[in-house]
């Protein structure tokens, strides 16, 4: 038998520890406090979910942002109303504790930094888990395309861009893309593997020129670290859950929270799933 | 120059006029009053609409009910609330008058059958475009694959199942599938055409086995017309547009208004877009 999160005896769980159990231990051994680590390489296997919780009155422009906005905003999962679970994405999870770490946002301003929301939730809340290029990232490295940021333990670059989101409400903005190096014999299988996962933001929005989309200068990204270009590769740009984030904290709403970037929601969801259902809805 | 819908000078528009015409005149002459009929045939390589205009207090849980199925209930466009401009799915959309024929509804029960939503429209209601069938369709008779109910003229049968949809406050119930008889030899085409068109239904949610999904006779679908199964064909089954239908009666909010069955709203977006988005916006 394998070594669990729950099984463990002390007070923190290790990484080793966190990245043999399935999706239920982690997110137990996180509830329990025992874990505020990142969740890169947890639940192998699994959907990782960015979170934006917000009230109901700003909830509904939201919702229609990511329906306008697709590809930066991929709605995975949307909790009832004041409902802390997310039955559609794990039989157990409960929102206000599953997550390592989270933000609290004030009127877009950064204000808190907390482990659990109990003392925050609200009747009033929902929370929106949206999906992130983890599951495309796995695909591609199955099909043995190379991914730089993964191989030299870096961050993706992430940049600002002159693509424009569809505005709704008071949410919109410019959108934000990651880039990867992709050889150019891997690129037409590299478009048609992420295009299978529009759960992940799909295929790229851009292919080969950095100031087509208003990139100036691709060795100083916005966010992430530079990933070098080397001879016979193309830069590939594909829409960014940062874009949300950017939409939310341009919207100013009175309450936001979010997950602490890296720190994320695993769920129950296979990650190879094209379409995001557990396996018990179909 | 072709003849085009607002040329025609009569009161009425007929039926061949509107076929070669394109999708601004097409809902130009609906607009004013000149063409009544079904769009079916209409506005080829666009799509089309189902359409379900709820107030926003019900809103959210029919957006949630829509993110939970999205086989059943492909969103394709959201207006804002109170406006009748469906501005991500064509530049001149007025979804009070675009639509050749409403149904509406009060508490569940239709009352009514109008041409037009200028004494109904409310500033708290809210426009939800689904897409259909038609689509994934038209995909696959480009690739040669016939399908009866077209050959033969009549309505795709369609039956309740034993098929449950994930509920959304008051929204849920059994989902509706089409069925279509597909020679063997194109069956894994069929399911991998479909399959890319999220926005019009998707691959099947079931191939093979009527009563395994709770049909009990294919003879005798519960809308539409039977297709006749042939030595050599496989019955298939994919999630239909009268699931959502079915759930806004079921959930029986103050008012709700509709397409009339087979009067559908045609938009600007090509019909062949795997990601369905306005030219300009992408």
């Amino acid at each position: 038998m394998n070594a669990t999160a729950t099984e463990a005896t002390g007070d923190v769980v290790g990484f080793e520890t966190m990245r043999r159990s399935g999706p239920t231990d982690i997110r137990a051994a996180i509830r329990a406090g025992r874990y505020r680590g990142h969740t890169a390489g947890l639940g192998l296997g699994r959907l990782q979910c960015n979170l934006v919780i917000l009230p109901e009155a700003q909830a509904i422009d939201f919702f229609r942002f990511c329906q306008r906005n697709p590809k930066p905003c991929p709605l995975v999962g949307v909790s009832d109303t004041g409902d802390p679970a997310m039955r559609t994405l794990g039989a157990d999870i409960d929102i206000r504790t599953d997550v390592p770490r989270y933000l609290v946002y004030r009127d877009g301003e950064a204000v808190d930094e907390v482990d659990s929301l109990e003392g925050l939730w609200r009747d009033d809340l929902i929370a929106f888990a949206l999906g992130c290029s983890f599951t495309f990232e796995h695909a591609l490295m199955r099909a043995g395309i190379p991914l730089r940021h993964i191989e030299e333990d870096r961050t993706v670059p992430m940049y600002r861009t002159a693509l424009q989101t569809v505005p709704a409400g008071a949410f919109g903005g410019g959108m934000v893309v990651s880039m990867r190096p992709i050889r150019e014999g891997d690129l037409a299988e590299a478009i048609a593997i992420s295009g299978r996962f529009p759960q992940a933001h799909g295929a790229p929005v851009h292919i080969g020129a950095p100031d087509a989309i208003g990139i100036a200068d691709l060795d100083t990204p916005d966010w992430g670290d530079p990933s070098a270009l080397l001879a016979g590769e193309t830069p590939v740009f594909w829409a960014c859950g940062v874009t949300p984030q950017n939409a939310v904290l341009r919207a100013r709403p009175p309450i936001c929270i979010t997950h602490k970037p890296g720190c994320m929601l695993i769920t129950d969801i296979p990650d190879t799933a094209e379409i995001p259902v557990l396996p018990d809805n179909q």
